[in-house]
């Protein structure tokens, strides 16, 4: 043993475990008098919000709840899905976001596989978490959540939640977790297929992944934050912990709807806000008359899920918002990458900027590597932009696991890297490129076709609002490209199949163009990811073509 | 145990020992091609600096450095300095920076308590390292820098820092640590009085200071960083690993000397420095001849030390400077506080906003908490801005505790709290305010007078350059203020002692006013501190007044 090692132990004066609920604490003296919430009328400020949370986790407590107990919430970006944020942590137990677009099944059997122990339902979801129940021999404790700002649906459960409220101390002495591995949320997977999986995070991922968003989304000090992410997606991705950390306000938000959008982010001189491209492309197609002046200067906006089309990019930045393009998964906590700007760009055309940008880009600080394997061999490819493989990277904010799925957490970490499952090149700048979900791909006549690459350029045509791509079985090739395309409601009537199939072949490698062509509204999930199995469902009753 | 603690551990893909090598790793792929140091005409990208410093852990480790083991080093804020922040780590050694204005005496007596392995040592410290190895009796291996811009002193030891880099590999497969509380550093405390103490820091304390900077400075995305503050302090407060993470370009600078301050500012487009207040001093009072055109956002300058005088503050900002004031030790790895300003602060006007930022302000992320206690019953005082106490706190950024010495650790965190030393009230917005170091207090017929709060006056003299007050024995009074001033080049030759104490009797307590009043220049420390001790010295030359 060193000299280093003898009589340097930890003690409580210098290490803690690390968890975001410091950060609460922090800013409850540091920013005390500073609005922390805004909703409809309401404004908290943090005194009164880390007060509010620590009598949540007394309550809690009171109710038994504690170490690896789940507290299961089905609600929108209310103040208090914000509360359960800090309150849960605060009492040990382990917070349960649940997707409100699913069906009672599904909300069952995720209640069941995380033994919940209390349940809180938002007014809105009265009749979904019912059926729910409905299914379940045993039952949590359900507290109701009677919104001001929702007129609809009851308040059901043994108590709602501000009566539950009174039950706790709001001087309660809450304590960091022993261990900082500790269990801080559940985010169920939305499984395309399948059951979906239980992603676990731990109070030091949750810690330091809040840090890194800070740094990743320049929050700068005061940020004013709208909720247009839910915070049931991959806990907002950490943002109730890293706004609060930068001592922002939180402005909550019920439902992404463009005008209410405009207008808080010009009463709020919202800062910073994030979405899947979906929500750009409503901002960026909404009406004149429903748009606001956005605040002098500018709104960054941070994009998730799918790489956005790089003319939804450039529309957005003409209209004021900044947009950060983010790549990461529920597993990762969120953002594992970002396309970090890089000043040799600044000198580059606007159509290369595009292609620069359009790019997953590179891992956050807390992500330690990354690199794209072939998935048979599990070798590293060569970082040429162009060989496809598997992404895999490993760091300090990724999940624990899948709960009681030892099996998959075990694929999951093969060969000491986490295995995203998206097909990527790695270009030799080390920045990373998603081609497709592995199910994606579609491979005709032996070549592999990106839909991404086909949807990218859907999108450039003018008529276009939305489009997806998918394989349909050809008896020919094998698999062809299937688009469901939803156009702008201004949109040329004459705009046939035919012709857009023309234009496509004007522009790409002809095998790469889409055969088939179906116009209409897309399926998506509630975090606003366009649903493609649905649409593959749709396209195995076409039957194959060819 | 919980289904949360079932098959969930840690694993290579989703847990790593936090360390800021990783930092430097990851720079260099996203960065690759970007100036990470400058030097004279000398330019590194950050794929070069990562190669240089992996080769020089391959050569250490290849010299038997491991764990544990404490490699040396004197110099100032040169490339190799840098290169040393990160080979060292990476060889899991640790690294002991030795204050280059130390005594031989001072320094053989680190390196033997250290036991250092190797001591590196720049051209310009060969007669001190000489002296100091000549006084000890196992000797480490001696490597000496031949920094092309310093044409003094000889290049001794066994082999020359470049020489000894090539015996390294390039590609060095270093290893983070086990353990992220393995020792890093160690940083010798300035010692005012008595044997100076070794303050041990370790991986995870480094890694999250470093992010914490990264938000508490706002260096933002390749900020350009001067090196104004030395490395062997406190590691440059942290920077080499904070300004590496977030991919900045490191200006090297071997000595404080405003014209060449202002010449690379100007050159490089300086975004970001750090510099005790007589830094500060030193710019603002350097003649217009040497001042150079600052870049069009400013400098970001962070101050450590002592709180600088309201007037400093504000004469730095009207040149273009903007002034962040922070305070820490060298036990808290550098700033544990910094003066967040507050958006209602906006509204005050310029004596009130001055106020508020002479402050050293709120605990940074890393710190958990922070109070003032009483030092005989450790009681918490009333957060009234009046009651003076010893300012604590805990957190993750507090050191391993002292090198050897388990008797002045186990006292430094009495109680669960690290104790400060200092001097402070807490005011009741949770902003702390040093009000002196414990021994810098004057006690005057009973009342404790701030040998601050005189100083602050002092230097509101159009003619004071710079002001020092200690206690004076004093027969009728216990003690009295005494002040040692330095006055302007252009000051008024007929200032008199009386006529400046005349001047602070119209403006403060009586019995707060110098009675003696010392004019010279001040005896400093390298890294700007006023040396008070030297100064108590001086007065107990003087004997007692009365």
């Amino acid at each position: 043993m060193s000299v280093y090692d003898q009589d340097l132990d930890k003690c409580a004066a210098n290490y803690a475990p690390l968890t975001p609920s410091t950060f609460l604490q922090r800013s409850a003296r540091v920013y005390a008098h500073r609005t922390a919430v805004v909703h409809g009328d309401l404004r908290r400020d943090y005194a009164t919000l880390y007060c509010r949370c620590r009598q949540l986790a007394s309550a809690l407590a009171l109710k038994g709840v504690g170490e690896g107990d789940t507290v299961s919430v089905i609600a929108p970006n209310t103040p208090e899905m914000l509360e359960l944020h800090f309150g849960v942590p605060m009492s040990q137990g382990v917070l349960n976001t649940i997707n409100t677009r699913l069906d009672p099944g599904a909300v069952a059997f995720m209640l069941k596989f995380a033994e919940a122990k209390v349940l809180f339902v938002d007014r809105a979801f009265a009749d979904l978490a019912r059926q729910a129940l409905a299914k379940m021999t045993v039952q949590p404790l359900v507290i109701g959540i009677d919104d001001v700002l929702e007129p609809e649906g009851e308040v059901i459960g043994q108590t709602d939640y501000e009566a539950f409220m009174t039950t706790g101390d709001p001087e309660y002495d809450w304590k960091a977790p022993a261990d900082e591995w500790q269990a801080i949320s559940l985010n169920f997977t939305s499984g395309t297929t399948g059951n979906p999986k239980g992603v676990v995070y731990h109070h030091r991922g949750a810690y330091l992944n809040a840090m890194s968003a800070i740094i990743a989304f320049n929050l700068g000090s005061s940020p004013t934050y709208l909720w247009t992410v839910p915070m049931f997606h991959c806990n907002g991705w950490c943002c109730p912990w890293a706004v609060t950390a930068a001592g922002g306000t939180h402005v909550c938000l019920r439902k992404v709807d463009p005008a209410l959008i405009y207008q808080l982010i010009h009463e709020h001189s919202v800062s910073h806000m994030g979405g899947a491209p979906t929500v750009m492309n409503m901002l960026l197609n909404a009406p004149a008359s429903m748009r606001r002046e956005l605040p002098p200067n500018g709104v960054s906006i941070s994009t998730g899920g799918a790489a956005p089309p790089g003319a939804v990019i450039a529309g957005m930045q003409r209209i004021g918002f900044q947009v950060a393009h983010l790549y990461g998964l529920t597993e990762t906590y969120g953002p594992s990458h970002w396309c970090e700007w890089q000043t040799e760009w600044d000198g580059l055309n606007d159509a290369q900027q595009m292609q620069k940008m359009a790019r997953q880009g590179v891992p956050c600080l807390t992500i330690n590597d990354h690199c794209v394997i072939d998935p048979s061999t599990g070798e590293v490819v060569p970082e040429d932009g162009r060989t496809i493989g598997e992404l895999v990277m490993r760091g300090n904010t990724i999940m624990k696991g899948y709960l009681k799925n030892p099996q998959a957490t075990q694929e999951a970490f093969e060969g000491s890297w986490f295995h995203t499952g998206d097909l990527a090149v790695m270009h030799p700048d080390y920045y990373a490129e998603i081609k497709d979900r592995s199910k994606d791909i579609i491979i005709s006549g032996g070549e592999n076709i990106s839909s991404l690459e086909v949807e990218e350029l859907l999108y450039q045509h003018p008529h276009v609002m939305e489009a997806a791509v998918v394989a349909r079985p050809d008896e020919m090739w094998g698999e062809t490209p299937c688009a469901f395309v939803c156009l702008k409601e201004d949109a040329d009537d004459s705009l046939t199949d035919a012709i857009l199939i023309e234009w496509c072949r004007d522009r790409i490698a002809h095998f790469k163009c889409p055969k088939t062509i179906i116009f209409g509204p897309l399926p998506k999930t509630s975090t606003g990811k366009i649903q493609k199995y649905v649409l593959r469902e749709r396209v195995g009753q076409l039957g194959a073509g060819g």
